[in-house]
């Protein structure tokens, strides 16, 4: 049986961009189980399966549904142990200081390079929700967020420096191999990719090589995602 | 036998406060390994074990010397596995990039807050050193680095919000209970406590919490280390 995922997509029904949803599907990859990815927008709520917090990713499977990217990590562990996600305890519990330094360090640098593009790939009927809810949160217009994109990418770029010091000495953050604390990283990634075409790496950056590594794993899976609409 | 560790110590021999030594400290005391800490300062460099690379710690067992904490604690798991540092490769993996936030990110900050109070506290042999290495590498005097150290706090309290975030959901980075990324972490406020009485946290922190907890452990070894000279 094939798993389902409500994933958001933007005004092109192809185009994927969730940083949650990418953790899940690399997830699923991992562990070679098939993922129907099922679109989704913002001003759907409705339509998510019970139980679930108003965001996605939500997986069904069968008829068990789990909410949450970081729930649904332990119940893939749980349910479809091999390959592992997490390896031991102590790397679950590591991957979540990983995942709040993902969300609370390095979210905020990619909303503030890249919030009005997100808006313009949205779907026309989640763009007044959207803008409403992301200007009442961040205090300012999405224009005025991204105003001074260029600056803020230096300093996204300094805050990667223990990724980058870390890829010297071992070519993952899971070691040898990639495991759930690369694709939350990796996620962001792709969450830019999708969203805007600011481009946040200098061609020569470590975390430019791993990221590569990671837009190759599964057959190219992430590589082959529609990028940024022309 | 006993381990022997080569020990920054201060002006006062009773007072160790390098962060790296600390990490060795504690990883011993996890193990249950008695260890002697050896006074050593920055300007005996020659009186260091071969092999080293100049700086502490430096771990002698038996005929055996290991330099570098991180080396030290592979070692350690390697050779008085229980309990282990890390529990599984990704666990030593994902610490890896936990190593390096705490020194490339957190690091930078105790020292705009702490290096002109570190100065006073070192040996006065150790003073002259001490000064022109670390004027030179931050481009300013010592003094200058601390002027602002009121708004450095604001920066550096920010900057541990993954690690509150994460402790809203468990109790230690590695999750029921300390292991190696904890006394990573751990250590650079054992640096701060030791070199300055400059509070870096709110006493209602969640991060103050953890870290009395890591104070508390192994009979109170770190809380009953000397702090900051009167």
């Amino acid at each position: 049986m094939r798993l389902v995922m409500y994933d958001l997509a933007g005004a092109d029904d192809r185009h994927r961009f969730s940083p949650y949803c990418w953790r899940t599907r690399m997830a699923c990859a991992h562990k070679g189980l098939a993922l129907d990815a099922v679109s989704w927008r913002f001003t759907e709520k409705d339509q998510l399966p019970q139980p679930n917090t108003g965001t996605v990713p939500v997986l069904v499977d069968g008829d068990t549904v789990v909410a949450d990217s970081w729930n649904i990590a332990a119940y893939l562990d749980q349910h479809y142990p091999q390959p592992p996600l997490f390896d031991s305890p102590a790397a679950r519990s590591e991957a979540l200081l990983i995942k709040y330094w993902t969300e609370r360090t390095l979210h905020p640098f990619v909303t503030r390079m890249a919030v009005s593009d997100i808006w313009r790939a949205l779907h026309p009927k989640d763009q007044p929700y959207f803008r409403e809810s992301r200007e009442k949160r961040l205090g300012a217009t999405l224009e005025q967020v991204t105003a001074n994109r260029a600056q803020t990418r230096v300093k996204f770029r300094e805050a990667l420096e223990p990724l980058r010091a870390m890829l010297a000495e071992q070519p993952f953050i899971c070691g040898a191999s990639p495991a759930y604390a690369d694709y939350i990283v990796f996620s962001l990634f792709m969450w830019a990719r999708g969203a805007s075409r600011f481009e946040l790496l200098e061609p020569t950056d470590p975390v430019g090589a791993w990221r590569q590594k990671l837009l190759d794993l599964y057959d190219g899976l992430a590589d082959k995602a529609p990028p940024y609409p022309a």
